[in-house]
């Protein structure tokens, strides 16, 4: 086994695993010019640590245009008819898996296996449409690539399908549309998480594959008419209220700052398969995503309304949002932390925050549970007191002893509401029961690791043979300053493949402070299903043909 | 099982463990009246939280007026003359067990199952002077106690036996004596650990029964001449060169601080333990202890001397010690966090810093190892860089990966120095291997948890079945702000005792960033062998009859 030092490499130095993919053996379909383009394009890609989507060059746009003329010489072919109901039943390969490209309707049955991105990933469309997953992986906006898709059409979609109706008698029916990629975990309220396999492409995960953790409908906002409210209950004095349009908002200094925000309930899925049911929703590994946040400081907008930073009369900041309403809080220290990064941010990836996200104005809270960065803020409370919310002061975000199995007699109060988060980290590729071919002699294994309170990942050990030997991993990390990394850190480690019917992966994470994650998830169960930070283990299937 | 929702309790109503073993039963030759006398003594104590040593009631001290008398009657016998080679050889229940108090020699092998405070106590002093354990716990010093010891005696010292001569030759003739109570691990340099089961009678660690970790001779400072000086390297602007004496240092406003230190290497025995041994001493459980200290902020010091707290140049503060010198580096951001706590402390627990703590002025670093709290400290550098020693930049207190068997190639400049530590327990009373009753029912089990950076305990859980089952442990702590709980937590359960020939007692501590102690110490070897933070694990022996 290949063991390297710990050691930050540079991005230039870094080789994603889908470059190894893009060999050409085995893929006899796709014309050598064309795996020249997904090349090109990738290589882009690797190029913008920490960028955006539109990777794609030129060249690409070029194509996009000339794919008119390509589907309309289709469409004057006679195809059947079909309706998404239809279509939504063949998403495997005993069914058949078809998937829509526009109004067009394909069997990509046969291609599925010779996909450059890999069979996992072009799954993730099926039944389905392929087009929001293009519009992310722009490579795919080439003449070549629709040369091998017409070669399957088998239909045409119905007209009255596109066509969406919003019903207003459903408090969700104003939520916005979202990417077909994400994993749902429930429709209303929406709790979707990010496809794992996807996370490691991106430093920044686009928002529309950025999980979503919603307790109620996404608020219908005015811009014009929303206010910000700054204010303090009556137990906290020196404080003035403030009133703040959008426009004002936008005119104290502008912070930017990436960090990753984590769900609670991220990797639940784990404590419920050991038998006794959590409460909550079953999460996997996808309830984690990382943006550049821009907007103002916290502690900015907490001076101009006269808070006194010596010593604050307030302990803890409130922020109360849109929906019905969701509110928590933090304590004061970090909420005025010259390097606590706190912002009331307004943008996303360099956008306006997206609906989803908490449009217009949104808490974040970097190093701390994604729970307490309210979305939809429209008041900020400085009091002497946590928040009263249940999800502050209730069971919801709080963690108990694996020896509490029901909440009967038991005092919450007593608990420490949950905000740093510990230190974690998932496999995201392979998948977990996937399969790999024992002439390959090695996988390789790409994560994520991320610790909470602005502790980076000093570490990635990976075993493939449960602990008997232990590779480090390679990392990919932002440049952020000592005691405010907090970005997560991207991995990968080449393993040997044993020779076995299957085998075991399993990541472990350090931080700074030195704390890794325990090995068992035994004793980590919780009756909430919260903080679930053991290694992440995965199983992997050898083909040995 | 009693099973407890985790809470702190306040210290009134919390029971330590002796006061049940204090009960009447099985201690035929001790009077009813000395048992009062225990028990209000032990009261007091109770009363004190965070309180020095010296609980004992004005009646112990009377009583040590009237005991030259009884000495001196027993000094008319003629006892045989013995050496302290010869008592030293009598330090188990086989070989008898001797003590000495002043002049007088006493085989208490009888004694020992019937010593109120527990065998395992008593046993510490065995094969030598019991006078230094008596000046930690007073409430011995009473004339019952000495009517008891009286029954006892076989010898007299031999006279010569109380001088002592220093070596001039050898540079570590000028080290200050040491408490026999400690555990040496090394005499030269001094390293010793507190006897774990003495660690949970004082919330405060007695500066007599505190741990000493040294890499070289105490030095010999003369205070009148002493200079502390504060300077910057070449690449730091803006820093005014300071030389303070200790009456001019003492004149900056006094800050205290309870804070825990603990080695990075506490708990090395049990990585030695999995069979491959790794390169430091071998301390068990006791390299940690706790103070509270007196001194200036260092944040008070640089600001003096000059230092842009906005935008400092600098990135790393060193200390240098007068030991050949020892020295080591801390980030700025700690340095000048006004939450921080960073002393240059020249008082612990209300007395000038003892020579072994390093008098006059040492670095107090909450939260952080205490490799990095260098005694003794002459020099406060302002750097860009970390600072140059074996013990910042070598692999000596970096945590390397369980894959690196030997140092030959790696670069440690790839690893990051240790500053905070993870989180930590451990199990102090029973001791490991020590023997309970199956008709008590019930264990108390006793110890400390802690983690680094101002984390605060949660939760400890406690198991007497691998995990089957948890009771949550009764904490007692200090109350100290959120994110800065520097102290340590003191906890007690009572567990059941199974009806085996022995069984394993685990304890895992959870922190305020709700990490969590691995389960296994396996993974977490390391060649250097520091970082042990796995669950602590003891056996005990159960006696069925």
């Amino acid at each position: 086994t290949t063991r390297k030092p710990a050691g930050h490499l540079a991005p230039a130095s870094f080789m994603w695993s889908h470059i190894a993919r893009l060999a050409p053996q085995g893929l006899p379909r796709i014309p050598r010019a064309l795996r020249g383009v997904y090349r090109s394009s990738l290589a882009l890609k690797l190029g913008r640590l920490g960028g955006k989507m539109a990777f794609v060059a030129g060249a690409g746009i070029a194509a996009v245009g000339a794919l008119g003329m390509t589907n309309g010489a289709q469409a004057e072919k006679k195809w059947p008819i079909m309706t998404r109901a239809e279509i939504s039943k063949h998403k495997s390969k005993e069914a058949g898996v078809w998937v829509t490209y526009k109004e067009g309707v394909y069997d990509i049955t046969e291609f599925v296996a010779q996909h450059p991105g890999g069979e996992s990933r072009i799954m993730l469309a099926a039944g389905g449409a392929i087009d929001p997953f293009w519009s992310l992986y722009q490579q795919h906006l080439v003449e070549n690539v629709l040369e091998i898709l017409k070669q399957y059409r088998i239909g045409t979609l119905s007209a009255e399908e596109a066509a969406e109706t919003a019903d207003s008698s459903d408090p969700y029916s104003t939520d916005p549309k979202r990417h077909p990629a994400l994993i749902v975990h429930k429709e209303k309220p929406f709790n979707a998480g990010t496809p794992p396999q996807l996370i490691p492409d991106n430093f920044t995960t686009p928002q529309e594959l950025w999980y979503k953790r919603h307790h109620h409908p996404v608020p219908v906002v005015d811009p014009q008419t929303f206010r910000l409210k700054v204010e303090a209950d009556s137990g906290v004095k020196g404080i003035r209220e403030l009133d703040l349009s959008l426009d004002t908002l936008r005119k104290f200094p502008k912070h930017t700052v990436t960090t990753t925000l984590q769900c609670a309930g991220n990797r639940r899925a784990e404590l419920n398969a050991l038998g006794e049911k959590t409460q909550g929703l079953c999460w996997t590994t996808g309830a984690v995503s990382t943006a550049t946040w821009g907007g103002v400081r916290l502690r900015d907008v907490l001076k101009a309304a006269g808070m006194d930073f010596e010593s604050p009369s307030a302990k803890h900041i409130w922020f109360i949002g849109l929906d019905p309403p969701y509110d928590a809080s933090i304590p004061i220290k970090k909420a005025i932390d010259k390097y606590g990064d706190v912002l009331l941010a307004y943008e996303m990836n360099g956008k306006d925050l997206p609906r989803d996200h908490g449009y217009p104005v949104r808490a974040i809270v970097p190093g701390h549970v994604a729970a307490r960065q309210v979305k939809w803020v429209h008041k900020v409370v400085a009091s002497q007191e946590e928040s009263h919310s249940g999800w502050q002061r209730g069971v919801q975000y709080k963690g108990f002893s694996a020896n509490i199995k029901s909440f009967k007699g038991v005092d919450p109060s007593k608990v420490a509401s949950v905000q740093e988060l510990p230190v974690q980290s998932a496999i995201c590729d392979p998948p977990t029961n996937s399969t790999v071919s024992l002439d390959e002699g090695e996988v390789k294994v790409r994560g994520w690791a991320w610790s909470g309170g602005g502790r980076g990942i000093v570490r990635v050990d990976v075993t493939a043979d449960e602990g008997k030997s232990w590779t480090t991993a390679n990392l990919r990390k932002l440049k952020q300053e000592e005691g405010r990394e907090w970005a997560w850190t991207l991995w990968e480690a080449d393993l040997p493949i044993p020779a076995k019917d299957s085998f075991q992966i399993c990541a472990r994470a350090v931080d700074t402070s030195y704390n890794s994650q325990p090995g068992d998830v035994g004793p980590l169960w919780n009756l909430r299903g919260i903080l679930n930070n053991s290694w992440h283990k995965i199983t992997v299937k050898v083909d040995k043909d």
